[in-house]
């Protein structure tokens, strides 16, 4: 009867749009109404990679679009540079390992970012390195990269491609994979992209095109992206694409032109992380960031003082129906995490602060009841008032 | 306006009761309902593939489950047998090229079925093959290969593993995988099993395990299908599942239990089948396969005498919205294809050919209008009255 409030890092909320738009009548994959679609959706997608390049569209998880994005450039014995902030970057090491890649990792601890001048150290005394990847949004702590500048720092001290996941990021957080020069950018569908799980999403810089034109070795065979390229010049996919994900991927396009355009759905985003952090401030609850690397789309709160933090995100799910994520890896039982990104609005910011200090009540933390969901409105009213 | 008849071997159409269980709302992967909902369902549809192994469901395309059998038993050089009666068998081929293996294609005719003597000739001057690869239902030509009698054949003459494609069977042909020694069967989602593409299903005998538990070597990181077994046992998978299509398998469990029992949902496949058959028969349009290697979910029609294919299945399309597929390949031009799988129905089958029939008539074709119908009525009565 009471509806799940699903404030987690993914899967995230459907809107009613998109969900009635995947409902639609299914149509072939190898008909002129999917080649529209497919061309139309694809061309609409571009400002959320910020990108001219096409938008390929794989009917899987996002990391098979991260697993695509190894297969395709590199072969056993390639040497690749891997920027691990956490778990997520930790899948690059592991896929890149899968398949022999050499990997040097710089690795800096989790609820870190990675700075400009770290990455250009780490690759000073490397040669032949034929790709750096990073994490954008770093979903086990909330760190967002600052993957431009990481851009800059790839382009000065090598030649290598330079791919980025954008799992968690790209929807909610500025991209501009063109000018940041990214070769390989990936994201899934289940996050800032307002879908249900089973989309990936990536696009391909002229040069990275090269490379994989040049890796004739790509063992894959579903995730070959010269047969999705070549595909996508018809309008459509090598298999059976996700179609009613493609459906609702346009209702996303729709809904984001509705916000007034790419750019409005990042300032909302911007201000849900505010409204987030300086309630947590306001209630004296530490943040696992700092403010420079804070993420867009989620929070990692530091346990509350005193506080059993399995207890308490279980109550508040039990009893409130407040549904966050815990912390993984080291920073289990250490943090948990506060989704805030897609279908969600400054109004559930409102909604989940709220119930999280009705929660501190209930194990009676010390804080004025009240003043976190004021620290959030403040942010809320402010925004408003300047746009 | 007028609504699309997809008579398409797939995307096929999605039942209304799917459509909404797809549209809940959306379970984070991780938390106790999506546990739940997973082994429930994953427990459902073992009648559907006939087995007691578990279910495991990639978030993917029934192409990746095919590479998934390829990649997860084998290593490069090791010698497989791929039996091949059309397109989809040419899939295993190239995905066993691609990973390096050695291929030994038992190659038949388009339209024509591999026998179990066949097989057997075909295995007995070989040695230390390390699978045979089969596809059940061949989607390009409307041929239902005997895989029982295929895995009979396998066992007599080798102890190489048995690997059948299910995709375009399963759902809606009779499918016995332990009890034919089946050691891998792969689905799709979006053929008979009623449900949008993007899932996949695939089951693993105790024998294929121990074989991809020795072989260290598989390359793959999204598809290593011990880690997805690993996951199951928690009732979950190792990267975010496709959630809507798994709560929409779950309706379309609901719907066979409705129906009184998959046995039954396969009776109805081979109602529509014989009706299809039956009326071309009336009508004197010719069909590519004999009665014994038919397929309960899709009859590929050869063209009628005298007409041009693409323009009257254009005129399908365009009049009566009426939607077929034509052939691929070598039967580009000199076939189209009936899909009757899934959300499929003795009415669906009378509507289409009236609309054929409607559609002869506008290219003066010589024939008896009701003819068809008729014959497909009699199937129908009599199923009936048998029931």
């Amino acid at each position: 009867m009471y509806p799940n409030i699903l404030r987690h890092p993914g899967p995230t909320p459907i809107p009613k749009k998109v969900e009635l738009a995947m409902a639609q009548n299914m149509i072939s994959h190898r008909s002129e109404e999917f080649v529209k679609l497919y061309r139309e959706t694809t061309e609409r997608v571009k400002p959320v990679f910020g990108t001219k390049q096409d938008i390929l569209l794989l009917p899987s998880g996002g990391t098979a679009a991260m697993e695509a994005a190894v297969v395709n450039i590199a072969s056993p014995g390639d040497e690749v540079v891997v920027v691990t902030v956490g778990a997520f970057g930790d899948y690059f090491v592991s896929i890149c390992e899968k398949y022999g890649l050499k990997v040097h990792q710089l690795q800096k601890e989790w609820g870190e970012a990675c700075t400009k001048e770290e990455l250009g150290d780490f690759l000073k005394p490397l040669s032949n390195i034929k790709a750096v990847f990073a994490t954008y949004n770093e979903t086990s702590t909330g760190v967002l990269n600052p993957v431009g500048q990481l851009g800059e720092a790839v382009r000065e001290h090598s030649d290598a491609l330079y791919i980025v996941d954008g799992v968690s990021a790209i929807g909610g957080a500025p991209a501009e994979m063109d000018e940041w020069g990214i070769d390989i950018l990936v994201t899934g569908s289940q996050k800032a992209m307002m879908l249900p799980p089973g989309l990936a999403l990536l696009s391909v810089s002229d040069k990275a095109w090269k490379v994989i034109e040049s890796n004739g070795s790509a063992a894959a065979y579903y995730l070959n992206l010269l047969s999705y390229r070549e595909w996508a010049e018809k309008g459509m996919t090598p298999n059976t694409p996700a179609v009613s994900l493609i459906m609702g991927l346009s209702a996303v396009c729709d809904l984001i032109d509705e916000e007034g355009g790419f750019s409005k759905t990042v300032e909302r985003h911007e201000v849900m992380k505010n409204m987030v952090r300086k309630s947590m401030n306001a209630l004296s609850i530490d943040l696992l960031t700092t403010e420079e690397n804070a993420s867009p789309t989620i929070t990692a709160i530091r346990t509350p003082e005193g506080l059993d933090l399995a207890s308490y995100i279980g109550h508040l799910k039990k009893t409130y129906h407040l549904d966050f994520a815990g912390g993984l890896g080291p920073l289990q039982g250490k943090i948990f995490r506060f989704g805030h990104m897609g279908y969600c609005f400054p109004s559930d910011i409102l909604e989940a602060v709220s119930l999280m200090e009705a929660g501190l009540q209930d194990f009676s933390y010390p804080f004025e009841p009240g003043a976190g969901v004021k620290a959030a409105q403040e942010v809320y009213l402010s925004s408003l008032r300047k746009s």
